[in-house]
């Protein structure tokens, strides 16, 4: 029999919670009922975890309930996380990966603290300098990971090298059927364009660029993010997380209008009939309950942020993420990429 | 009388001119035919010119035309272009202020080159570390002016402290009716966010917060540009050209599977009958021309570059913007905010 995937998931971080996050193991119990190859170590207060999943009419044997007393507040700060937070079902929930029992851990609640105790519990990689922070981005032809979207907000070249590694591996674990392509995002895609930095970091993924485990396709402009050129984009926190969210607030402001001007007159609403369906699909395509769950990659075991004030279709999602980088091989196809650039 | 209010434009610069920038003049001078408060100077080899003034039907009091026999290459590098461009349409455009026969410059020619020879023709302002390149970005409110758009590409506090001073002018000589609110892109809006250099900038900007020259409104991040709580944003040179970027991207994306979605079936089809005129309001408010055009602020003087590839339409943005500026006295804006900023 092989070893069965499992999951450890803090039920009670974020907003709402375990409300959503038990809403969101329904659905993913519901979407993988003839499988039986996953385990979902739920972390949090037993007796809420239970009436939470009574309320749910779930009753499965995938599932485990680890009592947690208390919870990590979404105002404690990162530097008093690690005295505070010990025994939180949080703190928990990494420290199950570390006793060999979770493959991964899943989280909703405060950011700040999940990095540093996800650090501190887990530990860095051998010759990762930095952890960093990936997330799914979709592109015109499927899919991008992009990193690093705020872990660090200041990079050295052998960061971004790293970062590649971490990525690229990431992609291979999620879709192992397309290769994965890593960009560089810079100001122009001239090899002379950009900060000393970018380049020297450009210069080494070009020679560690390998069929085996990525291709280097050089830089990327912003404008590209989408295109389809490449689908591994890498950049200091910094520059990730000021492109995320400006990815994000421009979708909003274009959605707004859209819906502005589709109900602003007779004709228009009238419109709203015919295309009902035509424009469902491409706001679920759009939908970023999608691509929920930022995954922390450099430590030695993977931990994946949903976003706190996400639903439990949201967490589902998050949760599905898990199972797949698990099944995915994650862990080995970073240990892999970083054996072959330690060689280099 | 007076002073006429008067425009240098290179003619020869960017894609399919001078039959776009000629084009783009016919527009002007079409909305302005009541108005003889302008003159526009036009740099260009001058039988092309005349020709292409003839092609349009264009015959007006208000052009100059300055023959200039040569033509700066899309080709030719910024590190070269002061021994090959002297002379070209370009320079002579740019020096035409320098004999104050001119208020502002406009190209739509190359980029480096443009921002080098302007700077070492017009000189710096006293007082101005670097100068920036300032761009229109639309918000749910009305406007935003952006900068650095790419200019530098490493700032310290200094710098964008100059920026906020430029930007808040360049927006008071815009829109003189609305407050300019000026805040930091950053990773995050609690004062604890972001880097050494951006704390010291936002302790500086605090200080200097007044309502004659502008209000500071702290950090902001990516998912607010648009949203309209502030609208002068300041950033480095490489964040403000990737978060430019990332949002046209964005756009283009999102567009496309819009379009895409609405033509897909003979429902959605129809829906466009009844929605064409809402979609095409909600396109020109999206049209990326209306918004073109990137002012260069800093030097003794002020320069646009617009965009090189755009059309006749885009380019006559570009006009109106130079006109907007100069009767916004942008310059004496500038010494007025510098004045304050210099004495605090």
């Amino acid at each position: 029999m092989l070893k069965k995937i499992s999951i450890a998931i803090d039920a009670m971080g974020g907003d709402n919670s375990p409300d959503k996050t038990i809403g969101g193991i329904k659905i993913f119990l519901d979407k993988n009922k003839f499988k039986d190859d996953f385990v979902i170590n739920i972390f949090g207060k037993e007796e809420v975890i239970n009436n939470t999943l009574k309320k749910y009419n779930i009753n499965s044997n995938s599932l485990n309930i680890i009592d947690s007393k208390s919870v990590v507040s979404d105002s404690e700060s990162p530097m008093t996380a690690v005295k505070n937070s010990k025994n939180t079902s949080m703190w928990n929930c990494i420290h199950h990966q570390l006793d060999g029992k979770s493959d991964i851990s899943l989280s909703a609640g405060n950011t700040g603290v999940l990095l540093v105790i996800s650090r501190m519990i887990l530990k860095m990689m051998n010759g990762v300098s930095k952890p960093a922070l990936a997330g799914l981005w979709p592109n015109q032809n499927g899919m991008n990971v992009v990193l690093d979207l705020g872990a660090n907000i200041e990079c050295n070249d052998q960061n971004l090298v790293d970062f590649a590694e971490l990525g690229s591996a990431l992609f291979k674990s999620l879709y192992p059927k397309v290769k994965p392509v890593v960009s560089l995002l810079n100001v122009g895609a001239e090899e002379i364009k950009g900060t000393e930095m970018l380049k020297v970091a450009s210069k080494r993924l070009k020679d560690l660029s390998v069929e085996d485990n990525f291709i280097y396709n050089g830089y990327i402009e912003g404008n590209d993010i989408m295109s389809g050129k490449s689908n591994v984009i890498i950049t200091d926190g910094f520059t990730g997380n000021i492109a995320l969210k400006t990815a994000e607030g421009t979708a909003k402001f274009i959605t707004k209008n859209l819906k502005k001007s589709l109900t602003e007159n007779i004709f228009s609403k009238i419109s709203l009939l015919f295309s009902y369906f035509s424009l469902k699909k491409f706001k679920e395509k759009l939908d970023p309950r999608k691509y929920n769950g930022a995954i922390f990659l450099g430590l030695n075991g993977p931990v994946v942020k949903s976003h706190g004030g996400i639903d439990s279709v949201g967490f589902y999602h998050s949760i599905d993420l898990c199972y797949k980088i698990v099944k995915g091989n994650l862990m080995s196809e970073i240990k892999n990429n970083l054996k072959h650039s330690r060689s280099v």
